[in-house]
């Protein structure tokens, strides 16, 4: 059967990237990119000293680079992919950063990782900023929508963010650099030729890895084409290339419909809680009866259903590691009830180890029911006192249904950055991150907080 | 139909590049490393000072790295990670390298590269260089032959270097660490996870830096992994894993049949010429007649029977720029005959417009015939004074059936070295590579050459 034409993604992608103006975007686009922004720099914040994080700068450090830009959390600079790597690094390790939730690409970290590597060495105007970040996020999510969505057949076996996250940072890194048509148009395929990462690497360090490697591969694709390195004109569509060798049957269109007017970046989500994403409509019932108990009383019998997938991924009553609480639904709906918070704290070793929290974790009735959706959860409490109280979470917070609000972004960002800084710093940080449109130097206002 | 258990191949071939040592070498392949790493080292000394390389130099210099390696041809230093990558891309700049003819893998460049970077950080021995490199190319040769032989159904839009390179080069670095087994695995699966490289990205200079890559993503790998950063323990094999992302129905055993005794290292091939492999024969005939024709007398009517693959791929009378003459059948037909050379010299811009050399490209004629093997050609020649010369060439030199003899290596060395450095300097290092076995500071052996 005769194969219809493709239509040039490769070029129209890059021409979008290089015309593309802050001005141009509608407001609730412009309004979104700080969101996206400050809940990445609190993820960044949040995960820079775990251990994982540690070793990779420790081996970053070893190999030098230039101090052109920070690494944030570190006291240290080193050349700007490596820096974006690092930063990248930081934001994914507690899995607490955002998810575009139609193909679960993890969209800010390489773009902003990779900007603001760059902007500490060319000074970048806020608006300016938000503009590539808007690129390199809707170029990153396009592609994820290409190679996931129907008509399309897959290969679930690769990391999606490892795949697409390379050509948005270097589309929103191409911005920046004013590259040319030509140049930017090889600074994408520079990238999605190094598109990699597999799923078979998750429950490991490396698995935490992958939207790293995208950020640094995306920033030096960038660079390398803005000096002349050349690269295919048409790589995502070409016969064997990109998008073929990922996916069978995709609808090359979905990477440009609308490009310009209707904005993928806008479907983006924010986690409230640092745990699996399944678990998170019963933490959000769980934490709405916490509220309701009266001071003295306590939770005596407690019973959660979910949707069964959240049993089949989560069912942990014993975890004894945060890697395992983090995915333990029993963790949880403890965590959730005793102590009314369902934050980074709940992941502390000595929360995982707490008697109390153990034993109520002990106690606690799990349920599937597949009549349920999977952001839907519901709980029902009896305490120590007599009292019954119950939950229906018909979709959980943070989802495209029930977005986190700012107030609920600032706290956890706060939350995030009192790990690393003091409180009126982080205060005056997210201060800095919520105007960012209104500087005219991104990397410089953030700095001068930050070494305050 | 139930699968049958995948053996744990990730294992098995971490605790072969754990023990494996020089002296468990059958002569013959202590041999072969020895002639694949000259091979290599011509290579880029010839290809070090292109305008690729030079560009990714630039952009390597100006992000820094620690002074621990040297980027050869350069006069400068950066970091072993960035110095391998550099390094291979001079190596594969020609597509003048080695090839693993059962993939066309071009298995030397990720960890040759990779291990003269370490080597200029920590002393290590010819011997325990060259069991480090045939380590690191059967693994790589190994996995592309699961990937690409039968019964597997590969995804042929990959460039294999790009995704087997990284375990080789990552291998090889886990052997001179001294890596314990779990770390050399998790060495190996950092490199698999990190598996790129797109076909579409041939005939730019991205086409050339893939193995240049993968050389940077298997020491980088390795480096992380010596510090403890975990990575699965099964990555190869397992379901939705390397294997199973990048072929169907693979033999897993391909990867670990006897491993030890049998060496898919020994298939490697070298070429003798800087031009299309499949133009090799052709080459060949063209000589032999060109040594034939008396001083004063000249080719005046030419004709060149090849397999008709040979014409799809290479049928170019008028080629105007070096890559295109790369790949030119009338071209290297027209300048073995009239210069009884066809080395880098043909592939020079003067040669190319050379109006002799053009002229008989415009007067050879070129038969295809299907009954002539691929690495088969026939050449006849009549001169302007009537002789008549014949050349029937059944196998191209360079291949398995006729391997490239010691004394060829050598000269297409020195023809390489030549084009850096002065021809006194050329022999002085073509020795210490040929002795490379018997000094106890591989780096230090060669940089004493070179800086001398």
């Amino acid at each position: 059967m005769e194969q219809p034409p493709r239509p040039p993604i490769t070029r129209d992608l890059a021409r979008y990237a290089v015309q593309a103006r802050y001005a141009d975007l509608p407001a609730q686009v412009q309004t979104e990119a700080v969101r996206a922004f400050l809940n990445w720099f609190g993820c960044v914040l949040g995960g820079c000293h775990e251990l994982p994080v540690e070793i990779a700068v420790a081996a970053a450090l070893d190999a030098g680079g230039a101090p052109q830009s920070s690494i944030i959390g570190h006291g240290a600079r080193t050349d700007r992919a490596t820096a974006a790597y690092l930063n990248c690094f930081s934001s994914s390790l507690h899995a607490f950063d955002d998810t575009h939730l139609a193909t679960v690409t993890h969209p800010t970290g390489p773009v902003a990782a990779g900007l603001l590597a760059f902007a500490e060495t060319a000074p970048i105007s806020g608006r300016d900023f938000l503009a590539a970040l808007v690129i390199g996020m809707e170029l990153e999510c396009r592609m994820s929508d290409v190679l996931l969505l129907p008509p399309a057949q897959a290969n679930l076996s690769l990391y999606i963010t490892g795949v697409t996250g390379p050509i948005g940072a270097a589309a929103a890194l191409g911005r920046v650099l004013d590259l040319d048509l030509p140049r930017m148009t090889w600074a994408i395929s520079l990238a999605a030729a190094q598109a990699s990462g597999l799923r078979a690497t998750h429950g490991s360090m490396t698995g935490l890895l992958v939207p790293a490697l995208a950020a640094r591969n995306g920033v030096a694709a960038a660079l390398l084409a803005a000096r002349g390195f050349s690269c295919s004109e048409n790589i995502l569509e070409a016969a064997n290339g990109f998008v073929d060798t990922f996916a069978a049957g995709a609808d090359f269109t979905r990477a440009t419909a609308g490009l310009g007017t209707h904005f993928e970046m806008l479907s983006n989500a924010y986690k409230p809680y640092p745990a699996g994403i399944v678990i998170h409509a019963a933490i959000d019932a769980c934490l709405d009866i916490a509220a309701r108990i009266t001071p003295g009383d306590r939770p005596a019998d407690v019973g959660v259903t979910v949707h069964p997938l959240t049993l089949t991924l989560t069912n942990r009553p014993a975890p004894a590691t945060a890697l395992q609480a983090m995915i333990s639904l029993q963790h949880w709906v403890a965590a959730a009830l005793l102590h009314g918070e369902a934050g980074l704290a709940e992941m502390r070793q000595d929360c995982i180890d707490d008697p109390d929290i153990a034993a109520l974790r002990a106690a606690i009735t799990v349920v599937g029911d597949a009549a349920l959706r999977r952001d839907e959860a519901i709980a029902t409490v009896t305490t120590t006192a007599g009292v019954r109280l119950q939950a229906h979470i018909a979709h959980a917070s943070g989802g495209a249904k029930r977005p986190m609000s700012d107030a609920a972004l600032d706290a956890k960002f706060i939350a995030q950055a009192q790990r690393v800084v003091a409180s009126r710093k982080a205060e005056a940080l997210l201060k800095v991150l919520r105007g960012i449109a209104d500087h005219d130097d991104v990397a410089r206002a953030i700095h001068d907080v930050l070494e305050s």
